[in-house]
């Protein structure tokens, strides 16, 4: 038995992940309280990850890059006990619903948001799951960066990252509209059925970064209840 | 702030974590919801794991080892977000208590359990860090397979590692004695003040691993306050 595999009529949700470490990957606090929340409301989890090499390899005690690749999937996999498939193999049409942790991996591995701002690309299979679940009117849930590489590939959607300037200011040449918010709270594009929390992107407590992201579960899983 | 900081007066908890990874290191399930109820508790945290090649680097997609070297304290950082300190340093007279998650990284980067069982070694600080926790009385949470490096450090102790019979049976060839217990419950050894739980040493959904892990975590505060 999968450790995700939630209730039987639990609604379906897919959850990319952009590697295993905030600096380098995905956001592995986020990602796991995500995945707790998504486990606690009965959701059947799917995890999927780019099968590519990581933009970079970080020593994440020192903060700098070291040599070395490793591939964004691969590494993945430790959050998930091995439980993960290629993105390329995620079909919208089997999910309810998505939800995006966070970590430097999402701009890094999952965009070129990290090297390019406003005027990077985001990963073909990504941008393609992202307009397919928009355009099916199945809601989203984004925390920490990945806001910004939703608004990337929609062109649209008010969001938030928290209250960093830069990345709001990004958010809205991209088309979006930022919403501060404080960690523990969300914004919600009920229109666009969007759902974002700050998380790390703030300095902040890991309690208060897990009340965002359990409301940002709850809110995107409400969502799939009332289509 | 480290957003593992707690409150001013909270309870000082020293983590141990054995790497970054189920297969070769720390499960990071455990290691999250461990450090989240912490802080959700208020306690002081400080996270440590030791500066030392891993035994193994596993691939946790195909489940094999692979070639190259992983350092210990290193990997752990990517769950701490770089908040972590070489298990030389960790001092039991700073810490009202000690927790320590679980995964393969404690039967093969804390100890030799995984390679030779109850005939293994523990990591020399680790050892010294229980006996002295032991010896001051201050309370001890482990999970998974955490608390049959526990015994075998202390000689004594009355754990759960959930109902697996194998290392049931080596934790009482080390001096302990082992209760059977569900995933979503936790053994408390009041004498020796040791609390443990299953975590994913069953094949369980990931929160009922999460609320086995809260109630150790909280068993283990409950003692700090009591002593």
């Amino acid at each position: 038995m999968s450790h995700l595999a939630g209730t039987p009529h639990g609604p379906r949700v897919a959850v990319v992940l952009a590697g295993c470490g905030y600096l380098d990957g995905a956001e592995i606090n986020e990602a796991v309280i995500g995945l707790l929340a998504l486990n606690r409301a009965g959701a059947q989890v799917r995890a999927f990850a780019p099968d590519k090499p990581q933009l970079h390899v970080v020593d994440h005690r020192a903060g700098a890059p070291v040599e070395g690749t490793r591939n964004v999937l691969t590494e993945s996999a430790r959050i998930t006990r091995g439980q993960i498939q290629p993105l390329s193999e995620l079909d919208p049409a089997a999910f309810d619903a998505l939800f995006l942790p966070g970590g430097f991996g999402v701009a890094k591995n999952l965009s070129t948001f990290a090297t390019q701002g406003p005027d990077g690309q985001v990963d073909s299979d990504l941008a393609a799951v992202l307009r397919a679940f928009r355009a099916a009117g199945k809601p989203i849930g984004a925390v920490c960066i990945a806001p910004a590489v939703v608004v990337m590939a929609l062109g649209e959607g008010t969001v938030t990252i928290g209250h960093d300037e830069g990345t709001a200011a990004a958010i809205e040449a991209l088309g979006g509209a930022h919403q501060a918010c404080p960690v523990h709270e969300i914004a919600v594009d009920a229109e666009r059925r969007i759902v974002t929390a700050p998380a790390f992107m703030e300095d902040a407590q890991l309690k208060d970064v897990a009340t965002g992201i359990e409301q940002a579960v709850a809110a995107t899983l409400a969502m799939v209840a009332a289509p």
